[in-house]
């Protein structure tokens, strides 16, 4: 993630203004304002824009003609009371904007999630950057033997740098061909005098999946939430978990107590079936319980086991 | 719409704080903001929130890592070409939220806008103010004859006072029910020992449908104006019309740029079939053209005729 | 719920009909089509369209080019795992259409579901009929003094015969001053030939709360479940509930394996806060934990121990 | 497209099978159903499923017990209607599903109609087939100096060709260097004994935008009319046009009124700004008018009078 120098300073210039509202702020996220924080080798995250902050959850859920908030602690208990019982209405009250650089196989997973707003950088109107994501030798995991959509154990160092060196080698090759095709070099001058160029919506798709894209993306709280439950995930591909986490993080800036409560609750909460709670309640009163009698499955009967520390 | 003491001043609390913040603000907003705009007899819009200005949408647009404004000219004219071309998702990268009291029959057209978010006064959960909308003599219309759900014209004076009577006894006596099935005067205070109360959700289903009710209502401003041209509009029923033309006020001091082109290309343009394009064609030609010959209906030539002044 | 004997026939007539279809089928939703079934007092539920079956989710599950089904246990233990594991996109790919009688006060709430999509009877174009819910004695409960939006014991029968006597002459008064508005009465006369008919859309606006509208509401699979999820649950106001109830009952015949898991994992599931979590597994190695240590509120662990039964 | 034998199979399977059923049929569908219709070099359209017909949109706007469809011309006359005034939620009651294989760039626009359901083929779980886009010569154009997100004119057939090699090149070496860090060959054997095999959703992300995916896709009436209103059209990218204009025949044979309408009053009806309307009602008066007078900018005013066959 090297930014050019005028990207730098634009940003530059929007950290050192302040302007007076009558709006509610929430000065952890204020403090990181347009700041890019980086992820993988080119990526970033940003925040570009907020509305409201913990108090405008308690307000919306009052309906308040104020600012609706009383004591904290009723504050915070009202919030956690929300969450808990999933009335998430109030939590839509709330949203945020991103900037974001991501290679494109992430984006794609990415905007599956549909209930946001989203401006992309277009591959048809304009030229993407020569950056491409290329895994560390850390994350370059075999094909999981258990998991078919999973990262088992990591390669051997010989493997993985091969692997690398092969990467490397196919992006670069890529992207040359992107600028024979678009036949203009990265300063815009003509490489080829003698040759047309060609539409850039053609050129684009000789690129690779690991190629970076940018957007802009909007999204309320309470959709927010939803992606980090299922992005700040193990089984989520690690390469959009490290955005996710990141922006964990930003959440929890922005409006504390409800990080504290999706942590609570549906981060870090669990979900049992009704044949896993039945099974609980005999555990509980000392009766002996058998994978067949519980009606689970094996592997509901292994993941239930691991989930409580049952030495089954 | 009279406030109470403490509502007022809750209000005036809200306004008179400022805070600095780096995000962008829209000045025109800001000046209004939490005001309570009086809409009919009891209702209201204020504007609580708001995320972006006319400059978000052009920094979306460029995907830009600075404000990605230029000169004001290029700004005001890139916001007409999206708005003229229909590329709608800049817009929905601004975000604004409206307290809002409003009749129940009013609120029920209203929410079939989905694609917004909702917070409304829970009559399950809370009490319901002896309020009610009773139409003034100058909009009671009589049923049109030519539009099955519009009004025609204005019901003699006596008629209309005698139905203003009616309303306004049936309101009065269906909120005195109301009391008295909750069993709890105005004041918090048990009507009959002896009785219980009936459950909130239960005794509120005797209110009509002129009840007010209120909501916390947030839409992003690409679904704002898909809003405002149905609602501002004269085939939308009168009650809503009013509260949309408030919001389209609130809209020119928000984005005042997204404003300007709404009104040329959205609200004040206008949409001709194939064949009225085929007809349009042949008349500036100077050729007759009947309204057999147009393919049209009788309908549709006659609204053709009429949105182009033709003698027809 | 009394047809007229012209809605009747026209409901026979659609279900005497069959045509050939290469699409997938359900056969035990086709058995009740178009049946209309009773709820409250004059409301009812209907199914009048569906597209997909329990193979569908798997066909598009596994992206086939075929049926995509295999074994009977493969493809319902597919289910299961999808359903378990929240992968809720196949259950998107099916979709139901039902047409549904019901109270405005349960239509306000139901609406609130947004992901569906709505045709309403219009007030403001027709006339609604002279049909409205008056609660029997059974479910006329006193304001709960636990739960805010909920129904506590039963009223005295001497209450509850009051309160039904008042409900029903105000519904009946609010129907006769409606068509007195009109100047209409049911059978379409004119009643007062020196009176202008007022608006449509102006005269409904003093009918009450409990009077029937009707709707044709279609969703997606998912979503429905996630309706179910909330309105088939004994915190839905019972007026809502019962015509839930009934719509799992369809559930079950329109995609037997994924009701299955539905009722396993998500209706009669339960899910546990991280402190839950960790209460759980001491209290398995048979450490003793109080409230105070468990982290949960008071609130929180009288819910913890009621559901596992414990003797807290 | 050349699907394998057992990909050929299963269809025929599908398409011999008839059942039984109370619900509307669209007999010009059910003809098709489930027939690849070859797009581009290896892509097609399927239509797996649908849901109601012309008569459905009918009788949702009716809100009827029965079909709720009268004379063949008056139903005809409702759906014109409805669309012509832009009353779109009965369009929504009609659903249908596709199974499409497209290249991943065009795939990248697609998923940003977000009102759709989508199940993809997973690159994370399963191995992706060798098959790339691969444009003819017919299609190569260059950038547009008019249209910085268009196509201009051909290529010279020397660029043409050695493009077209270079894009062939790319794409085999991609897919070769997939299968080896795969290390499985196209048969499922091992490659290399001595490596591993590298996570497929990272030996993926080495493929090129041009690799094709497939997914199944289904949509509501409504949002696919809008999907085919931007997408068939001049201005979308040629690759995505091919399939939105073989969906448009599909259109045609599933509700051949709506089409019609469709055609009408959106694919071929035109938009005019206030000013455009101004300046018409001039024009139409016999008035001279210049592009200065008229208030439209230079470019308005020659998109105005090419639409309109103007001698400006």
């Amino acid at each position: 993630m090297a930014l050019t120098q005028t990207q730098a300073q634009e940003i530059e210039e929007l950290q050192t203004q302040t302007y007076p509202t009558r709006r509610t702020i929430a000065p952890g996220l204020e403090e990181i304002l347009y700041e890019p924080f980086p992820v993988l080798d080119h990526g970033f995250v940003r925040v570009i824009d907020y509305m409201g902050d913990d108090s405008s959850i308690v307000q919306a859920a009052r309906v308040s003609y104020g600012k609706g908030t009383k004591k904290v602690t009723e504050d915070r208990g009202l919030i956690h009371y929300l969450l808990r019982h999933a009335h998430t209405t109030p939590f839509e009250m709330c949203e945020i904007k991103f900037h974001i650089k991501l290679p494109i196989f992430v984006a794609r997973d990415w905007i599956r999630h549909r209930t946001a707003n989203v401006n992309e950088y277009s591959g048809r109107y304009s030229i993407l950057d020569n950056e491409f994501y290329i895994p560390s030798e850390e994350v370059l995991g075999s094909q999981s033997t258990t998991n078919r959509q999973g990262r088992g154990d990591r390669l051997s160092p010989e493997q993985s740098q091969y692997i690398i060196k092969l990467l490397r080698e196919d992006s670069e090759r890529a992207y040359a061909h992107y600028e024979e095709l678009l036949n203009e070099d990265s300063a815009g001058n003509i490489i080829d005098p003698k040759k047309d160029k060609l539409a850039r919506e053609l050129a684009r798709i000789n690129l690779s999946l690991n190629v970076y894209t940018q957007w802009y993306w909007k999204i309320d709280l309470h959709n927010l939430m939803h992606f980090l439950a299922l992005r700040a995930d193990a089984h989520a591909q690690y390469e959009i978990q490290v955005y996710a986490n990141i922006m964990l993080d930003m959440l929890k800036r922005w409006v504390p107590f409800t990080y504290e409560a999706f942590m609570q609750y549906r981060k870090e909460g669990v979900r049992f079936s009704k044949n896993g709670l039945i099974t609980l309640k005999k555990l509980l009163k000392g009766a002996p319980i058998t994978q067949e009698e519980s009606g689970m499955t094996k592997r509901e009967w292994n993941e239930f086991s691991e989930l409580l520390d049952l030495p089954l």
